[in-house]
Parts: structure tokens; C-alpha cells; sequence
């Protein structure tokens, strides 16, 4: 897989892809990831890529032509799945759209800036545009990286043991249950017998009956989700 | 604010810092970022932070040990208004809870990693759980950048222009506008002919019938949120 990300603040992104998995992913050569700088796509002495909005109002936007230049670029080279819009008003990020495009080959990530992008740029260049959730951020290279952590990870290979991203919370539309690792007993504070107990049947029963009384507790709308 | 964020890999969380937003906020002393390496608080040789899961299971679990003391050590120092844990069966992250956490004075983050951490650390040190969305990451770094960007531009003075914040998507649970800036026709593609008219009450109007048209169309249960 190659993401190919677009960005006027390459330098908020160097450290989450240069350790832990995603770094391990880059060097087994499971996922290609390239930075693009929008200032190299302009034409101006300023190196100029964003300007007021029309219709006055605070904030500036990024302007089309850096955009389409950067992206006629890369289309040139190859074929691309998708170009992808981070924007607050995108469709929210869940695990079954992260498991959709971790099966994809060539993706681009526009990250907005400032007020975002002109919206002739996303008429025009964009197949599909991603929120990370209702919140505002102050560009979109923090949402870029989490949306390729959570597409990378469920690439075959990168973690180390495949059965671990499956029982994670989200696959089978329930949290994941409590967990505990040694010591037994920690200033008073004990473990679950059944999990020292030995019956890994009843174990498991006991994980998914936790799994299912946690997210009934916590996340009734998942329960009612179809999967 | 002071933000202390205790993580097994904090060279994940070096660049967010150092760039754009967050690094003015920094150098303006209006916030302050601690990071904490959690194998600083080991007393093996090993520098263990993790073990395997009682009851068997592919993961590891961080241990409850090193936490408490990297915990208990801030506390000595301090008081903390809240604890809080990264995780994807958190509460979900939205611009509300950003702005009521953006008040706060010392907050602790503590990033999960692996399976999670010991349910014993979450039922004795923790006061809040947040998940930034329904999708699993490689840890709870990336999580605890998210969250931290989405209340420390709410700071005031964060910002260079405040009503820039005010203006944002889910501020007042619409989405925003479009936006178009300069040039105003590119390779045949115009801006509405209403923001460049001048006539600033019409284009009010304009963009908040835009705006609810957009939210209408993309995220209708935004509409029926208390706000």
C-alpha cells in the first residue's frame, strides 16, 4: 500500500510514522508513506497557499491551484483508490470504513489547514472526504495520522500477532473485555479468580459476557448497529 | 494549563509539539507538555512495562506498578483536575467535552498501548476515559495529540484570531460553510457570485443557510443535539 499525504505542516507528521508499528510497517515494506510539502507546488516567490476567504470573515483558505498541481502530479504516476479530504464535516472514521480502505493500494490524504480547503477542491479533486470525529483540530495531519494508524495496523503482517487486531474493540461490534497481567495481587487489589483459574471455556465465556456487559454500559448504539 | 501525558513511546508525540499551532501555544506559555517515558518508573533491568494477560490471549497488558508510580509522583507535586485514560471504550470526544476540558489547570493523559492497561489502574487512578473515535490505533498516543490540539486551541490567545475558533464546525452544531478564496474563476470553475457581491448581510445569510444545508444533507443528528 502507498499514502500519498498533502500537507502545508509536513513536519507535525515526521514522528508518528518514524517509531512503533507504524515505523516497523514502513521498514517490513507494507505501506509506502510520502509527505508532500504544498509550498513546492507554488509558483509564487511568498510560497503562498492559502489567501483570504471571499465574502470576508476570519481565518484563511487553502487555495486550488498548489492542490491541483500536487495531485495532477501524483495522478500522473499512477492510479489512485481514493483522494481523501480530512475535514471535520467529512463522514466519521469507524472500524469498518478503517478495514474497507486498509484492502486499497494508492491513497491520497489532503490535510486542511486554517479555515480548509476552497470548496472547488473538493468538488472537483476529492472521492471522499473523513472526519475523525466532532471535534475541531487545528489541520488535519493529526486526523491524516490516525487514519493511517488505524488503516496500517490491519494490514496482513504488521502486527506481530494477527489474531491481535481481531479481537480488538469495534471488530465485532463490542468493547473488548477487562485485562490484567501480573502481579495477582497489587496493594490489595486482586485480579479476577476465573482468570487465574485455568478453564480457559469458562474464561472465555466470562470475556464475552464482560465484552458484552461493558458495551451495554458504556456503548448501548454499538449493540444495535447492524455488523 | 499544564498537560502532563505519561506513554511507553514518547518519541511518537516529539513532532506534534514542534510544529505549527501546538509549538506557538508552547512558546507563548500558555500551555506547557510534559512527556513521560512510563520505563523511567520500571526497578527491573529490563525496564518492563508490559506482561502477558492472565487467562491467556494474544496482547500484551501494561502493568499496573510503573503507572502508579509515575502517577503518584505527579500527584506529589501537584493537584490534578483530572486523570485521564485514552482508550477506544472511552466516552467519545466531541467539541463539548473539548471546550469544558480546555478550562481545566493540570490534566494527566495516560496513553494506553498493546491490549490496554491493568483494569486495576483504571478502577484506582483514573477519573476520565476518551476515546477520540470508534476505531482501534496502535496506541493511545496519537489519541492523547488529538485531544490535546482540540482544547489547547481553545485556550485564549492560542489562536491569533479568537472568533477564528467560534466560526468552526460543531461550535454551534452546524457544520461549516464552504469557503472559497482567490482566484475567483480557475480553469472555468467560479466562486458563487454571492461572496464576491460585497452585500455582507445576504452573504451571512447565505452562509448560514449553506451551513444548514450542509448539515442537514451530512449529519442530520447534529441538529437534534441539546447545544
Amino acid at each position: 500500500m502507498r499514502i500519498d499525504i498533502i500537507t502545508v505542516v509536513p513536519d507535525i507528521l515526521k514522528s508518528p510514522f518514524e517509531a512503533s508499528i507504524l515505523q516497523r510497517a514502513i521498514q517490513k515494506e507494507l505501506v509506502e508513506i510520502h509527505l508532500h510539502n504544498l509550498r513546492d507546488y507554488t509558483t509564487d516567490n511568498y510560497k503562498q497557499v492559502d489567501d483570504y476567504q471571499f465574502g470576508g470573515g476570519a481565518g484563511m483558505v487553502m487555495m486550488i491551484e498548489p492542490i491541483d498541481k500536487c495531485i495532477s502530479k501524483l495522478k500522473a504516476e499512477r492510479d489512485y483508490d481514493e483522494v481523501i479530504y480530512m475535514t471535520p464535516d467529512g463522514k466519521t472514521l469507524n472500524q469498518k470504513m478503517a478495514n474497507g480502505l486498509s484492502l486499497k493500494e494508492n491513497i491520497i490524504i489532503l490535510c486542511g489547514h486554517y479555515k480548509g480547503v476552497d470548496q472547488r477542491v473538493r468538488d472537483q479533486f476529492i472521492t471522499r472526504e473523513i472526519s475523525i470525529g466532532d471535534y475541531v483540530l487545528s489541520g488535519g495531519e493529526l486526523g491524516a495520522a490516525v487514519l493511517c494508524d488505524a488503516i496500517i495496523r490491519l494490514i496482513p503482517g504488521v502486527l506481530g500477532n494477527e489474531t491481535s487486531a481481531l479481537t480488538d474493540s469495534f471488530q465485532d461490534n463490542l468493547l473488548a473485555p477487562p485485562v490484567y497481567t501480573r502481579p495477582a495481587e497489587y496493594k490489595g487489589w486482586k485480579v479476577p479468580e476465573i482468570l487465574t483459574s485455568g478453564n480457559f471455556p469458562k474464561i472465555e465465556a466470562w470475556r464475552e459476557n464482560e465484552a458484552y456487559k461493558r458495551t451495554k454500559e458504556l456503548r448501548p448504539d454499538l449493540l444495535d448497529e447492524d455488523f
